[in-house]
């Protein structure tokens, strides 16, 4: 019984710092907006770095894809929106929509997808975390 | 007449303050070790950033993708291979390879892809700038 | 009339990616929180880096002190606290302190100093531009 | 019987993603600039972060201060000189003039202090570890 997606908005202003030459928020920030994204999930779900590292583990993200549609500039507020993708394998996949606030378009989507590496030996885990396992059961129900 | 690859390689150290409270670099610096690739790439083909600005465009990132291998820690040297891709349409395509420069490790691989806009009208160019047709010519050789 | 100080607190978090493979924040990123804390004020008092552009100029820093008293790690909240200090040079300055929101200890402290450039010459300007002066009486009241 | 000072010259170039809308370096990046200074001295005379942290220190920056003289733009070249201030107190002391590497010209001055902490008990030391006693004997001759 799938509960449907889990998903968490958030709204950031662009730095004056983010912006390049060009006027326009450089291409490699964008990877910051997304963990922004994930934290902000992270946090309002229970499964924040801090909140994964109480169980033992780390989630180091081993693939990144960034698509980018419109650029943003300084002063741009941007709305984050943070989607759980749920998987079979042990891995935490994401998507990311951003949004330019004001005009509600899409600026940038993408993806991450994290493993499970045990602390402190780093090994990977190969099956889901039991933790995680509850986590899934209880915010996107059983299978 | 060429029509192997064009690639160049840098290698760079990894600086303290790109490394995260795991000891690793933080995934996100990854995207400026693309773009150093790049730029040591364009310094040495004549294709860099204010080369391509001289000529009237400006070549933001549409699209990004990177797999992470290894990790990376502070103090290690990493070589970075940034190899031409060419293609018809009017774009610019990379591909990187990091390499632990001790180890010879494969470290993360990805690509980018990137567009001319033309200055300071910011017109999305549909077909190749004729300096960009006249630098495939020189490099890679003709059809 | 007002002689007061004017002044602006903002909270933000610390971000996993600040912080240092000693797992506390880089001590470079004091620098973004400074600004994160200037902004914040000239949102609220009409002095932000657009609004002062919409007036024809631009404040960029030409000093800056630090002085660090507490470690900050990722997951900690931090009171930025932004302070105008009144000056007779055609200067901008402000002091920080910066506190943890729940220790409430000094974790740092400083201050800034920006010069106005006219736009597009970029000319040093000398004495306090029109705008400033009358921002200045309008909040600071007058000598 | 005082050698005279200890000083190391590193060039580097500055990065496209470095620049702000303005054009110019975003000042926050100065601080690296530092710390890439002090690292290439550290490397050039044995006292590199990782050489310090064999010894079982860790070197944390508590003071900075930077006066910006010249502004710096994409792909400009900068030299920065690293220069050991010694003290008696159990600090560590550095001052940075950073130059155009055409014009010769001073772009920013500064300095930072930073302290010895053991570890991973993480205390003050009020004295000077015998490693670095040991190395100012060395390098700058006894008192």
């Amino acid at each position: 019984m799938n509960k449907g997606t889990l998903s968490f908005t958030r709204e950031i202003a662009v730095r004056f710092n983010e912006a390049d030459p060009l006027g326009i928020v450089w291409h490699g920030h964008y990877v910051r907006y997304f963990e922004d994204g994930r934290e902000a999930f992270g946090q309002a779900f229970g499964l924040s770095y801090l909140d994964i590292y109480k169980h033992g583990y780390s989630v180091p993200v081993v693939k990144i894809d960034l698509d980018y549609k419109k650029s943003l500039k300084y002063g741009d507020r941007v709305i984050i929106e943070t989607e759980f993708i749920p998987c079979h394998a042990a891995k935490l996949q994401f998507i990311y929509r951003l949004y330019n606030a004001v005009t509600k378009e899409l600026v940038a989507k993408g993806s991450t997808t994290q493993v499970f590496l045990d602390h402190p030996e780093n090994n990977l885990q190969l099956i889901n975390p039991p933790f995680f396992e509850a986590w899934k059961q209880k915010h996107l129900g059983a299978g």
